[in-house]
């Protein structure tokens, strides 16, 4: 079953050969842009830019037509108008092409006409034996086999991610660079009329590149077959979902955006959570999500340590940091008698809080204390996780660029030798430039970071809800 | 009365002269970057570092002690340890010092020993006829007197903000800085001793330097006396209310950080909802309703226009901005239909939305048309403020870094024309520093920017709520 699964995605996420139906000499269309990315991410198989007016686009032998092209064209990305469409679907099926990704929109997204429109073309689409991914959408993206839509490509990872929007899919995938979420497979699949969101669900849960599975859906259509697959995926990997059109108002956008009934909000949240899936709220819920999962060990104690911060003024974020915690079921015990005494021997009474909350006062500016501090805080067998706020732009008040860059290394130190996982809280503020730099670095270490701590503990309780949930189902 | 309270305020906000107690030629130490944050702002009065051991610090005449200080001296920055405290007050009663503000710390926040000292020294100041700002306090930022406390000065503004946390204050103020966010007086008094948040409150009622007022709270001492304030303050001013430990667990690190009680959140809700004040959760609602309060102008109208997108990929962001709208109760009234057909004249049909939310497809890239469109939503009667989404990333995929720029520029072009307000979101992504370039710029024509949907929405709704509320009781 499994690789039977594989093997009819194959030419989906691994095709030998991609021809771009509406690729030009001009660099700002679409079917242009899609060919650029594919060169630059150096595509390994074949490409074919089809336009019947150039010779040749971006160095690459140009064909009038599909059928003109003398290999075998394993998968299409269509972005010509949606007119010229039912020809070029004739053209694939005499050339016994397997996949087109119809970028081109204007189906049932537009009403009744696009309707009868989208559901001819997929008849005859089946009917040659092609698969469809879309219409209206960008499609896959895929690092592993350097399939990187009309985007960036980022680092292959294990974390998936299916699509009703093309935005929300580049914006992820623009956030996943920007924050080490590594990417097995995406696909942005539009109006989903042939493959649709439980075929590619069905596929994630079979391949063996991915751990983690996200998804923004509009709406499904098969709800039954959709919520009974989401349980079953949900024993082996976590799936966190996103629903858009989850008011009133969103629900009509959606019905113009991908022309998908949304369905009830209160039906689609008590169905997730029964079928052990993930719910969140946006896109930023969503990568903190996957971020934490793809980062995080199974987790299912919810006592962490926090530590407000490592030079002074850190009683505020303490503070703040442990409203989020119990905002979220974060609980945060104080630490042992034992491990207290050893802090106050540590720490100035003055100014700082030896509890846990920890604020450290000034003393993260000496690492040698900073390690013991944070060593005892390791040890402490009350907690399972650590929150830490490194606030860039108030530690460089403090201290020299190097010096931080000593502190973010000692960090990723710490993390490396300590038995509890780390999270880091980065607010922004005006040093975004080395906020950025030193964040990035945190995270090529595997440790997750947040720019807030609600988002860090939203995150981290969306974690250990799901190995919970795991833990009462198996 | 006004008068009054203005008077009584002048040597705390308006100082002549400064001392910098505990001032020193270590750079890092904190009475150092008082000094040091002074000379850089172009502190206008006199300053005077006071330190035993030095003769001279930063090119200014150092004094061994307060009375050697041949000229008066106003105001009084203490950063030495607690126990030379005592000594200290007892020179600043002699030298008919009229403000200390004590960042010294170790007070009642960390016991009854700590309690009992804070007592005694209020109890000498008051006997002394000198006001205490703090103990365990970062004291004034005050733009129009060049006064920054130990930060960096940013511009003089009409926001007023009051805070029980000096790390919140900095952050605020970095905030601020960043966004644009233009403060009239910051207070940032710790355990608020003598001085307390009513007191802070009463002044910026009076100040007509205020027009908006936040607050960050771990408690207060007297709440009848607090909510009856807030309620009058309510009728002027918009008062935000950052309440800090509004968990149990938060409450138990707010006792530790200033010994404040921090009182139930179920009252504490209740009571500022009563009195009209607006609540916020963090400092990220408190920094995005300040910015709001400040650019908006009077709005009570919950209809909005929303642009999802410039460019493609604006389908999802349009589901996602509607949802956060509904979320916080904000209407999206589908366009007139005359309005409607004017704008399917411009759109394309195909990958665009031409109700209300609004999906320009790829017209975003032609400022001629994207000009009749925005007229055209200005013109819409039903909508009274008009989001939109400019994601600089995406963008930057479609045009280059100057074409953005024009964009930008026509979009601050627009919002001085149109009659309704404007609300720009732009989410981050890879290109941090053209975003935050262009989110500077959007900032410094007035116009409020968003990092999401979520955050923009509420701090919008959060500005009706006061408009509407204040409708009510006046």
């Amino acid at each position: 079953m499994n690789q039977e699964k594989l093997r009819e995605f194959e030419p989906i996420f691994y095709p030998q050969s991609i021809a771009v139906v509406g690729a030009s000499r001009d660099e700002q269309k679409i079917g242009t842009r899609y060919l650029k990315a594919l060169l630059t991410a150096g595509f390994k198989g074949k490409l074919f830019p089809i336009n019947p007016k150039a010779r040749e686009i971006m160095g690459l032998k140009t064909f009038p037509n599909i059928n003109s092209v003398p290999d075998p064209v394993e998968y299409v990305i269509a972005t010509i108008p949606r007119e010229l469409i039912a020809n070029l679907l004739d053209d694939c099926i005499q050339k016994k092409v397997r996949v087109i990704q119809m970028f081109t929109a204007g189906f049932s997204e537009t009403g009744e006409e696009g309707q009868r429109l989208e559901k001819e073309i997929i008849r005859r689409a089946r009917q040659g034996g092609i698969r469809v991914i879309g219409p209206n959408c960008i499609g896959v993206y895929c690092p592993a086999s350097k399939m990187p839509g009309p985007w960036q490509l980022g680092k292959p990872g294990a974390v998936a991610f299916v699509s009703q929007s093309g935005g929300h899919t580049g914006k992820l995938i623009d956030e996943g660079i920007a924050r080490e979420i590594r990417f097995s497979k995406v696909v942005s699949f539009g109006n989903g009329s042939d493959l649709d969101s439980v075929d590619y669900l069905e596929y994630l849960g079979a391949d063996p590149e991915t751990k983690i599975i996200g998804a923004y859906l509009e709406g499904v259509k098969d709800g039954g077959r959709f919520f009974r697959l989401i349980r079953e995926l949900s024993k082996s990997k976590p799936v966190v979902i996103w629903k858009g059109g989850r008011t009133e108002i969103g629900a009509r956008a959606a019905a113009s955006h991908t022309g998908s009934l949304a369905g009830q909000n209160i039906i689609w949240t008590a169905a997730l959570k029964q079928v052990g899936a993930i719910k969140v709220g946006g896109l930023e819920e969503l990568a903190d999500t996957l971020l934490a999962f793809q980062f995080l060990p199974k987790i299912e104690d919810n006592n962490v340590a926090l530590i407000g911060g490592l030079v002074d003024g850190a009683g505020g974020p303490s503070v703040a940091g442990s409203d989020a915690c119990a905002d979220v079921g974060l609980n945060i015990p104080p630490f042992t008698e034992e491990i207290r005494e050893k802090l106050k021997g540590l720490i100035p009474l003055e100014g700082s809080i030896t509890q846990n909350p920890l604020d450290l006062s000034r003393i993260g500016e000496n690492l040698g204390i900073l390690s013991q501090v944070m060593e005892l805080v390791d040890d402490d067998p009350q907690t399972s996780l650590v929150i830490l706020n490194e606030d860039v732009n108030l530690l460089l008040r403090n201290m020299s660029t190097s010096a931080l860059r000593y502190l973010t290394n000692f960090l990723i130190n710490f993390k490396k030798a300590a038995t509890k996982p780390l999270v880091i809280v980065s607010p922004p503020g005006l040093s975004y430039v080395q906020r950025a730099e030193e964040g990035k670095r945190l995270l090529e270490a595997e440790i997750p970071v947040y720019p807030s701590f609600e988002r860090a503990t939203k995150a981290i309780m969306n974690v250990i809800k799901y190995w919970r949930n795991r833990s009462q189902i198996l």
